[in-house]
């Protein structure tokens, strides 16, 4: 079954907003069978919105529209759609009802053109937004399906769970997908896929597909197959997993795509311990990644961002003399800001990190991204140094996967 | 003029691929007069490629091909270009000697699979990449204009900013186009509209447009000039700018893009003032907001995420009676914990931030998405209540938006 997305909106085209929402409906779709085979990105002007509903619904039965569903008078998506489809605009009450709930909670004065928003074609079935106040709407038309949504990324992914992927399955029954995602950390996409070669043409043989999927420090290997009855499709994969973990198993952290987060979070909790962050170069990233675990607050004490050598010093008892001898960038200090961390936040696990993002402050011996991270724990405390390269975004982000994967090897190490 | 991207590439359509190249062409092109109207990505398909290529030849003048260039199997576009314009290959000895010193330059064998990219149609004009082993090519066809490029980023943007920008404005001069965005904060979108609304009808009236751009706690908003010449753009633009502030200037942070954190930074910097954070429910992504700015050591002293009880009153030196008495989430605590850290790291400025991010551990008096944030300085300390929603990782964003506002008003307030 083909499927297509449409994503309305200036800021796209003008390159000022980069176009998330498509390539996670791409994953999402997938996952569930559906082959996305275009992604249209237009403007807010209806003679391109229509001739791209034109297109898209002679080329596919699916069509998913993003954006242009704001109150404002340059979103004219919902209009446009109501005269495509020949339809009217009604208010809709338990839309009214929602949009009213949403500004009485949000103590923001309700206006005219939000309670406009509640005005939706009268033809169309009306998926309700709990995150926003600009509904989703499922069209039909001559045997294809169109479904509206909003633009913003989280109202649009809210709808998407709760409703509309259901819906989808429900209305285009195919042959059954499933899925199991090999979470990895620590090794490049292409050194993995040497090391796994011939398990990987062995998948293939047996009529499974694998896709990689890369982000900066961490590689997802996503299994596919697609027809095979449900047990059947299970155990092929379990035994792939099973075949694969003496080939890389050290980089796997997790499946399906947990997070290090999600999976340090679990065994800390399960093991009642808890776990504190003293960091430099990563300037409270690690910390904020932690935090956004809902339920984090039963393990996580505390973290300092000590960003100055006073503060290394004053509040993590960082040897003096030591960061002179040494440089803040060392294994000395990385070491010794875990275990300050650890002793005044009184936690049994502690990370600390501490290097050059760059894009300048490299020395000769120390050229940007270069990092040390330490783990500290009561049986002992160590540290690993790692050489980046010159993006300091993408330099946070490699510190931050690669001193969690080291605390959650650690973590394993003392729980076995 | 009206011009058309057109990705190719199967990682883009299941979601592997975020497809950044459209937005930064996109920004590359309207900055230059060229309006982009429509992208489309579509898969390493042959019967895909050549409809595209109808669909965009009949509607734009300028059509901007990325993808499907590599040496393997997957990638037809060079072949299916060759085909739709009746053309053949031919090697290019230009370009084959700079494969060849790629090779050579890298140490790694070079293929028969490498010698035949430099086999391209003989009819194009050849655009030599001196990044990579894929050339740009360009073709024209019933008075359209199609450039083929790699779709490797770095390659992209070499190819257009060495030699394709310069081109596309020989060959189509145009109307000159001028934007600036203002960035606004702690205001909503439909709110912000019918403030300005008189103001926006008038800036229309003019032959202007007004673009929303809103994400959580921030709403851009894009004036463009079209048609005009630069003097006169500019001046209108300017104007419409001087008359927003009277009637929504308290909302505005900064001009054309510019961040919170690029703001406050270069505030910090002009003045010699130093800021560190003590952070509870925002657990440490304020500071790695700051952080992820270049730069950042030179006024960013540190922060504390004191998560338990017992970090705000060990490290903060918040009062263990008043926690009891009053909770964590309270006007006192959050300005003993920013008098506390900047005491800590002898900061000019700090700001705090705690409350209940979600989704559980709301109380009666206390929701859910209840957050004091505390400003501190040599000066003041003072503190606001704020009232956000039931989503977690949205809390945490609308918390770290205000409170950099928040900041950022006094930073003002006492460099007046």
């Amino acid at each position: 079954m083909n499927a297509e997305i449409i994503t309305i909106g200036d800021e796209i085209l003008i390159g000022q907003t980069i176009d998330t929402n498509s390539a996670w409906l791409g994953q999402k779709l997938n996952a569930q069978g559906v082959d996305v085979h275009q992604i249209t990105s237009i403007h807010d002007d209806k003679s391109a919105i229509i001739s791209a509903l034109d297109e898209a619904g002679s080329r596919s039965q699916l069509v998913l529209i993003t954006g242009g569903l704001g109150p404002t008078k340059d979103d004219i998506t919902k209009t446009t759609l109501t005269e495509y489809f020949e339809d009217h605009l009604v208010i809709v009450p338990e839309v009214l009802i929602g949009i009213e709930a949403y500004f009485a909670r949000t103590g923001r004065p309700m206006l005219e053109v939000n309670r406009q928003q509640a005005a939706l074609p009268s033809k169309c079935r009306v998926i309700i937004n709990q995150r926003g106040t600009a509904s989703g709407m499922w069209f039909e038309k001559d045997g294809a399906v169109f479904i509206s949504m909003p633009g913003v990324p989280h109202e649009m992914k809210g709808l998407m769970d709760d409703e509309i992927l259901g819906l989808i399955a429900e209305r285009f029954p195919g042959p059954p997908i499933f899925h199991r995602t090999i979470m990895t950390q620590g090794v490049g996409e292409s050194f993995l896929a040497q090391k796994i070669a011939d398990w990987e043409t062995q998948l293939r043989s047996q009529g499974l597909t694998l896709a990689y999927l890369p982000s900066p420090g961490i590689v997802k290997l996503r299994i596919t197959a697609k027809g095979f009855d449900a047990v059947q499709a299970r155990s092929m994969i379990e035994e792939k997993i099973q075949s694969f973990m003496p080939l890389a198993g050290e980089h796997v952290f997790g499946f399906d795509d947990q997070t290090l987060e999600q999976v340090i979070g679990s065994y800390l909790q399960q093991m009642g311990k808890t776990l504190s962050i003293a960091e430099s170069c990563t300037g409270g990233a690690i910390a904020a990644g932690i935090v956004a675990i809902a339920g984090s607050s039963d393990y996580f004490a505390g973290g300092v961002t000590a960003y100055s050598y006073d503060m290394k010093e004053t509040i993590l008892g960082v040897n003096h003399h030591d960061l002179l001898t040494h440089g803040a960038v060392s294994s000395v200090i990385a070491e010794q800001m875990a275990t300050g961390i650890r002793r005044l936040a009184k936690s049994d696990f502690a990370i600390a990190t501490t290097g050059i993002a760059g894009p300048t402050g490299g020395l000769p011996e120390k050229p940007v991204g270069t990092v040390w991270i330490a783990v500290s724990s009561a049986h002992r405390t160590f540290s690993k140094k790692y050489q980046f390269g010159h993006n300091r975004a993408r330099n946070i982000e490699m510190t931050t996967n690669s001193a969690l994967f080291m605390l959650l090897q650690e973590i394993i190490r003392q729980r076995v």
